[in-house]
């Protein structure tokens, strides 16, 4: 799983089902120290992440739905956490600001 | 998922089945802010998308239909959404003409 | 879905089983306007395609002999399409020769 | 399977269900001769991984969850294995020190 | 699927259940005319290949066995074929030594 970096928000009316009602979000990838590494993507948020908020990035497996319908789903990219802290080395490479 | 232009369109007579009746729309990888990234790839259209338009690509999922047929059907690019505006830092990045 | 060249054959005797009697070519990946792109990787063959055309490649999906046997089957990279043109810009960028 | 050293932990309070109760750890991917190659991501210890050791990781499979529940879990990043040694050439690359 | 050569041999005594009993290689993906290209991977050997030899190599597909489990295999890396030759342009790019 990607880290990554909550940097903005993309808006789509016109899209696939499986995209319906869902907070897309533009994320960042990140190496632990923080800097950019490789260019952003679209994510779907699964679990509340604000704006500058480290995150946990991957792709969604396959799923039940598919045993159900016609046609493949496309495969979406997740945001599956929220990083608290980042521990390496012995120190503290990354801390959530919570002032 | 990956943000992208729609650059062109591939046309293929002689093509796997999963691919019969699709059209085959060229996209060009982009970062946020529009600029050109890796190599265009060809994609399926699912939802209507135009020359010059930002869309959403991703790849598709796995299938009902694999649990009919003898064979495994090959993965398709797809385009799931047309993007209207992206928003970072507090400013719209991008957003579609509506002229 | 890449575009591709295709730039020879590969043989193979031993081999696994899902690669029986399966045409296995060489392709080069590219660019729409025809450029080398990454390196040559090696492809099941599912159109009757030929040395120099320019192909769609992508990998398999996921299949219903999954469900019937005690192993995972290996992904094949798979050519989907025999290419005859790509439109870009209002122009014709690849036109398949038909001399 | 990529071969990487173990190099610190993440933590995250706010996460997807299939993440609960999961050690995060941070890995590098290496070359062979244990030099980094490309940026550390974040994986799922299935094996008890201690930091600094060199480790197998790879992307879990599709999963019997998938065929019960409403939604696609996300794919997780799992170490799989703890290397001993790896010989190349007739030369031992690398050996786990056991003092 | 990428064309490497075998380099070597790894050992893990602490692994996960799918990698038990199987044999790890190490792999150095090649170009065609069997320049290096990228980083060597782990692979798990399902056609007896030895060092030296040009092999196949690609990721397996999902399983029958996810459907019994509780849990999601990890996808492992695989050795599909041994190489005998490689024919681009007319001519042989690649032959297998059989002295």
């Amino acid at each position: 799983m990607k880290i990554a970096r909550v940097e903005g928000e993309a808006v789509s009316t016109i899209k696939h089902a499986t995209l319906d009602g869902q907070r897309l979000l533009m994320v960042q990838p990140l190496t632990p120290e923080g800097k950019d590494e490789g260019v952003p993507e679209i994510a779907v948020d699964t679990v509340g992440a604000g704006i500058g908020e480290r995150v946990l990035v991957t792709q969604e497996g396959r799923a039940a739905e598919e045993l159900t319908g016609h046609t493949n789903p496309p495969v979406r990219t997740l945001i599956v956490g929220i990083i608290d802290s980042i521990e390496a080395g012995g120190e503290t490479v990354f801390a959530k600001n919570e002032s």
